[in-house]
């Protein structure tokens, strides 16, 4: 398991599953189950997913924003981890909790480290991300007062 | 350079520096200038730091928090990077932008690459904490209500 192919596994991951949305490629990079170790915010957090608990995952969390696209910043791998830091942007076309749709391109950044088993297939994740940042602009274009 | 010696090194600059506050332990460990590349909500965001600058930045950011311990959860090595992802707590003793010091006790989740010069002194980082979860929790402790 070299570094260099659990990395270009990730990439395509993440340009396949979430930037483009293609549920069915799921099955192609997951491991039986995946756990999220840590991710603040994500509805699913410490929850151990099947597949398609993870595909239910992806189609929820996708929905509000359809045109997401993750902007990678740098990868580290080390041993079966490879941690990952991005930028992200989406246009807020669907409602979340507590806002509904504006139309409006949303940013966001965070940090996500991947664990990967030894069949390179992915089996969790300890994320964070600027959640404080994308409620403000939340905020801002609901027409409230910002944090 | 190996990762593993760039992970010692981080580890010992985490413990000195930011968790016992050692100022002068800082020119062991920093190259002359030292670059905020990306850190939402730190005052010295997207700045270039001299050791003097850097300093100040840890006396400022230490002060309200003197207690702080950081909790590595993993380090992942790859070239001139190291990924770490961390918890954090530190008791609220002094006041901060918009919130008095409560005496309670904080807590904060985030993940940091740090970028290292050849000669492995530490030239920068690429950071995102969970700021929503810390500023809950002082809206909290000021009687207020969450976000």
């Amino acid at each position: 398991m070299s570094g260099l192919d659990l990395k270009r596994r990730l990439e395509g991951f993440i340009r396949e599953v979430w930037d483009q949305g293609d549920v069915e490629a799921t099955g192609r990079y997951l491991a039986p189950l995946y756990t999220i170790h840590h991710d603040p915010g994500d509805p699913w957090e410490r929850r151990v997913l099947d597949l398609d608990g993870y595909k239910e995952r992806l189609r929820q969390s996708r929905a509000p924003f359809p045109d997401q696209k993750f902007d990678i910043q740098r990868l580290c791998a080390d041993g079966n981890a490879v941690a990952m830091t991005w930028l992200w942007n989406g246009t807020h076309l669907g409602d979340i909790p507590g806002f509904a749709a504006t139309g409006r391109i949303l940013r966001l950044s965070g940090a996500t480290t991947y664990f990967f088993t030894p069949e390179r297939t992915l089996t969790g994740h300890w994320q964070v991300t600027d959640r404080l940042g994308v409620w403000r602009q939340l905020q801002a274009n609901a027409g409230g007062a910002a944090a």
